[in-house]
């Protein structure tokens, strides 16, 4: 028998005495966030699976695992086979393999602070018609099983997050949340995003690797203007006394489930929250209002000083970046593995003192690898980088008072050169690279009309990227911020203030992959259009040298070469004062005009 | 007593008579077509209004006018402001002054045959709070009261749309259609769009201006794949025996009321159909289902076969257009009047005997008048021509066998030259024409996708037009068709087969306005784009010279002025057989390479 069998058989028995038929296990912890620590991941405990998306299913007599076709090599690798069936979550999802394999009538337990409001109810939109229904368990069966889970980690204390780099106090955005929530009748609104609150109350913590979050919940009490706080006290000891202004009130994180039942009135949640918190309001007397969260469409629109810290976060991320570049130059003739750059990025930015960490798990890809547009370091060395080819670099950082992201495409190598191909495919990026950068538009512009101009060249030639040109980025928050979206169907108007990624790229499977990526910030330019609407466009924030060996310029129109070379000439200007002179004459050579 | 007074207080007793506190008295007639004729012109009886867009509330002891800014000073010309309250539509809609001015209680007559289902529905969903009623009168009153009413035209026999051309017979279209329906589970389809039906057909008339159709109706019996027609059997000489081949079958007009009352089952309608057909179908043991009607979607991929009689008009038309622009040029000596020049144009095209009339109505623009985006000739002569200025022509023709609509801006005079601002202005425009037109790109990309190819370069310098870019064009059917437009928020995905115009403009107020417009067909390129995706592109089919005076070749690029040659090589090779020697020298002096 194996490990697996036995957890699976330990696991049956606990489902039978609660006269279950079944059970679902998401990756997810109870703060539903893109990362899960090792003491919450129940599903890598009960499957052995250890990738970033999956799913489990455990009937009676049968059991299902469920991911990605990232993951279709590393599922079989890492899951017993003869307990799992292995499905690819696009083909079959888990309601659907549960509709072909439960009897009807059965009762499939779930855990509601692990499963969301809207998953719950996908699953019984999808099964209430096969008479199977869903049962909240409320002890989680896997935590009664895993007596040796390992202790969660002791969390730092809570930083404050300077108001003159917020540009509004924690009761200031308080003041113009209320007014919105006002609009919609609520009386209260729970907060389950970590990043909302985050947000709200100018506080950051480093809970979640990427992401300076504070692990906790919030309840905002619309009449009272306060927002009831969920955090252990002792973590505030670095918030100095008056912070808040009244603006908060700090409750212990054990009283947030009993003080949701006692709400009455409206009260507003996102349906992302854990169906636990929604089963809870429902035993009080509050009347539940499903309400995407309110602070989203806050905090994506940047204030002065928001994108003031972003640019000088820029200068310092921007300085690693080249230092780490002209690293790579001296690295030609040595055998190199793609983590040692990984590593180098970390290095360099480290050199920062208010560096926290990488923003998202660095890319590099070494030609064939380039073209997996999902890659990831395998054992955190991934493979040998290839000499004179390309490399793909996707790397970013979380500052004190910013988020970095950035990719950039390099021919690696000495002896050879990069072919026609190459620069061709490398052009036609640069091209929609540009086209994005230098857009004027109108209010009411939508990501869905930018994103052509990313595209533009390359359908030209019969190419396209299989991804969005764009996504929105917080201040020293979530790298991939739920925002306006450069996207072919992305909707939702461009603002001045928001800050998103310009990321257009081209993957040649098997040969290499491209991608050239900056973070702009959305600005008014102070003219209108004669039609009489305010005329936007965009600056980028990043600054790092393009790969002028690559270019074709013969593909590029005078206003492309005049934009890269403006852009160029900015990045020496304002990052060659921090750097060495040996790396300062590099990046003299790598931004001067074409 | 003025006249108006006179007709509104005998309206007002007949309503008085049938106990009604009012009476709605839009434009439109019981065909909803764009155009009135004068024996259905009651609006312009009754308040003696001869706009193309109006609409009369009349209350007991008050009444108003309602039409758009373009008509703010036609209104306060030919109204009677004493009696009627004037109103400018898009601030004070009828349903809205009704609100402000009818006391709760009301009640409010109206034609059915004139007001359609989701107009009916809009001025009820907004007055049903203030407990004001809508009640359709069976007799119009305007009429009871229009004794001297000038009687129809008597209307032409029905011609045949060959089937080479249409690409389809009528059972073929027929068999798609119920396809489609039985999908939807309908049993009847009623069919109130007379293009819908003539498209279905493969008939076409010319009962109304502009517009090749014939005014009828038709039922559609899914079941039986039947299109019942309600078309007066004596228009229908020239019909051949067996064209419809069992697929239609004649009945009465005046048969179609109490047919509609005969129905059962499941019957479709769209919501733009008069509120009269509804009312009927209510009274039916029918199951009323609003359908869009599902020809639209049908009609607007073109065959081949009508691809390509589009494209052979497009070549009469292109040859009349440049005798026109040949002749224009001869007149720049003569005093000259905006009216002369439509007349020359639909003189030059007249020449061509499958030539049906204009496809609506003439813009002939000089300078400043140029820039009234929906200018019209008054008293068909319009103003004096401006010499050594901009003239903007958008015109269009309806054939046998096919639709054109066509914009040229030249600048008109022999002494002066355009001023720089001039030039610039027009090769901006000329640029967002020529990237819609060199654009390549995936299925699935929207109108509002390409609509920013239009305007990029504008936008550029803050400048925009304030209409769409593109509208679809139909076969010898509507200039105007409901299709899949190029428009900022035009969400319909673009296919192979449909015809689109690609008109980007530019209006300096007082000053003058610039529009260059093609017609364009969207074709298969034969190519795919890597990610498997079918690449599309435009092809003009549209041809006549773009005035080179008035372009800047400095604000063009390679791409540019190789698509500009490209397009007047094709221009005259197409042409220069079908023009005189003088003409032709003319045309290629004009298509020379820039």
């Amino acid at each position: 028998m194996t490990i697996t069998t036995q957890k699976l058989s330990k696991l049956r028995e606990l489902l039978e005495k609660e006269t279950l038929d079944g059970y679902l296990q998401p990756l997810s912890d109870e703060w539903q966030s893109h990362f899960v620590p090792e003491h919450a991941n129940r599903l890598k405990w009960l499957t052995g699976f250890t990738g970033s998306a999956g799913f489990a299913v455990i009937l009676q007599n049968k059991a299902a695992f469920f991911s990605d076709s990232r993951y279709a090599i590393q599922m079989k690798e890492e899951l017993d086979t003869d307990v799992f069936e292995i499905c690819d979550m696009s083909q079959t999802p888990p309601e659907k393999w549960i509709e072909e394999n439960a009897v009807p009538g059965s009762v499939i337990g779930y855990d509601p602070a692990l499963l969301s409001i809207s998953e719950r109810e996908k699953f019984e939109k999808k099964l209430s018609s096969h008479e199977i229904s869903l049962h909240p368990v409320p002890h989680n069966p896997v935590d009664r099983l895993w007596t040796d889970k390992p202790s969660a980690p002791a969390l730092k204390p809570v930083r404050v997050f300077p108001e003159e780099i917020a540009g509004a106090s924690a009761g200031e955005k308080l003041s113009k949340l209320c007014t919105v929530l006002d609009r919609q009748d609520l009386d209260f609104y729970i907060f389950t995003s970590t990043t909302s609150l985050c947000w709200m109350l100018n506080v950051r913590g480093e809970d979640v690797p990427n992401l300076p979050t504070v692990l906790s919940y919030g309840i905002l009490d619309v009449s009272e203007k306060i927002i009831n706080w969920f955090v252990p006290e002792e973590r505030l000891t670095n918030v100095p006394e008056n912070f808040f202004a009244g603006a908060v009130e700090i409750k212990k994180p054990d009283q947030f489930k009993s003080y949701l039942k006692t709400l009455s009135g409206r009260a507003g949640i996102d349906k992302s929250a854990p169906d636990l918190y929604y089963n809870l309001l429902e035993e009080s007397n509050a009347e539940v209002v499903f309400l995407k969260d309110p602070v989203v469409a806050l905090r994506w629109i940047k204030t002065t000083p928001e994108i003031k810290a972003m640019r000088d976060v820029h200068i310092l991320d921007g300085a690693a970046v080249c230092k780490t570049l002209y690293w790579l130059e001296q690295q030609k003739g040595e055998p190199l593995k793609e983590g040692d750059i990984a590593q180098a990025f970390e290095t360099f930015r480290a050199f920062e003192n208010t560096y926290l960490g990488s923003s998202f798990n660095p890319i590099i890809g070494s030609a064939g690898n380039g073209a997996i547009v999902h890659y990831g370091l395998k054992n955190g060395h991934g493979a040998d980088v290839q000499k004179n080819n390309m490399l793909l670099m996707d790397t970013g950082g979380q500052y004190l008072t910013g988020t970095t992201d950035i990719t950039r495409t390099i021919f690696f190598g000495e002896e050879g050169a990069p072919t026609d191909q190459m620069k061709k495919h490398f052009t036609l990026v640069l091209k929609g690279h540009i086209a994005v950068s230098t857009a004027k538009f109108p209010i009411g512009t939508t990501g869905a009309q930018i994103d052509i101009l990313a595209r533009q060249a390359l359908w030209a030639e019969g190419l396209d990227y299989g991804h969005g040109t764009g996504h929105g980025v917080g201040v020293s928050l979530d790298v991939h911020e739920e925002s306006a979206n450069i996207h072919p169907r992305a909707q939702t108007p461009l603002e001045a203030g928001m800050i998103l990624t310009n990321e257009p790229g081209y993957y040649l499977e098997g040969a290499y992959g491209i991608r050239i990526e900056n973070i702009l910030v959305v600005k008014d330019t102070g003219q209108k259009t004669d039609t009489g609407k305010i005329l936007l466009a965009f600056e980028p924030l990043t600054l790092a040298p393009i790969d002028k060996r690559l270019i074709d310029k013969n593909l590029l129109s005078g206003q492309d070469i005049d934009w890269l070379n403006a852009y160029h000439k900015e990045v020496y200007s304002r990052l060659s004062s921090k750097l060495e002179v040996t790396e300062a004459d590099w990046l003299k050579h790598q931004t001067s005009p074409i």
